[in-house]
């Protein structure tokens, strides 16, 4: 059967991703700003033939669907379930590209707990297939971005178990991370610090 | 917040993804099965660190939503969106890795409307990227699997618009194609055929 969007109307889109989001993972309501910026982003790279990265769609526990004659199937009752992987993944220049995005009000360090296991594992896992993993962390503050490699993160990840401390210090992040500047086209261009960490694998 | 998984309850699983598949493609209805068997070989393939490859969640369209105190959200109206790409995607050894899965009941051909053209657009672009993209193609006939390169899907579903012929024969497939037999873990090897494709390119 063809698909029929409830009106074509877009007027649902923002509503529906912040429902989604308020739900789906921990902090999230302040992602969107983030996840918005990067989805431009994306459609910039994608539109342009850089890159092919999207926003995975959120995971819904279904329980209830109509069937109407003649209009589309309406879901009565569903549940946001957890993602058991990272939001963002897709291909640049023949590496597989996997993060996800976080964003912070603190002011002097990320807090681990934005995090779920199952994340860092996933990123775990696509390192081990040469995948390139990183985290695109927002601090809301001074609205500074940066890409923080995988490997950093799951390092201070590993370190919690044994009394380490919960959260990445922010200076920890801009040396060991990339800042990623706003521009015009992309509005984030952290492709760039994606160059860097291919070249440094080379 | 945590997510609350209504019951925890394993029961509302079919229903809930043979839902959203009767809406969410063509045909849908007769690609249960090798879902199943793709996701099972793809958990074995997880498990085992031989390759990071998940389906994405089917899109949907968030309309309404119930915040009750003390329980999950509750989406009280949403429709199925179609998928802007394939529903398979991941990292093996280092290579992008892309797919989308099909079934038909035609014993001789596969018919291409089985596809929707920003499915073969998304395959383009991910090739461009060098990404190893693909079609598993399942004749329910007599339950043979095969692996098509998005390179002869892309050769076929082009001719279309020249007044090519609208499906692939079944024999191309078997010619161009790899044959996935099944096997006990995984149930569908079809990274063999992956390797093989890896293999030609290098």
């Amino acid at each position: 059967m063809t698909i029929r969007y409830p009106n074509g109307n877009h007027f649902y889109e923002q509503p529906a991703s912040s429902n989604e989001h308020n739900n789906a993972v921990d902090f999230s309501n302040r992602g969107m700003a983030l996840e918005d910026e990067l989805n431009k982003s994306n459609t910039y790279y994608l539109n342009n033939g850089i890159a092919v990265i999207h926003k995975k769609p959120t995971p819904i526990q279904i329980v209830s669907v109509d069937y109407p004659k003649r209009s589309a199937a309406r879901i009565k009752e569903a549940y946001f379930r957890r993602s058991s992987t990272t939001d963002y993944n897709g291909v640049y220049k023949g590496h597989y590209i996997d993060f996800d995005a976080k964003e912070t009000k603190n002011k002097t360090s990320f807090p681990l707990k934005n995090f779920h296991k199952h994340q860092v594992e996933h990123m775990r896992q696509c390192l081990k297939q040469q995948g390139i993993c990183f985290a695109i962390i927002k601090f809301i503050d001074d609205q500074s971005v940066f890409l923080l490699r995988a490997t950093d993160l799951i390092d201070y990840w590993d370190n919690q178990a044994t009394g380490g401390r919960k959260s990445i210090p922010r200076k920890v992040i801009e040396q060991a991370g990339f800042l990623i500047p706003y521009r015009i086209n992309p509005l984030l261009p952290y492709l760039s610090a994606v160059d860097s960490i291919i070249d440094q694998t080379k």
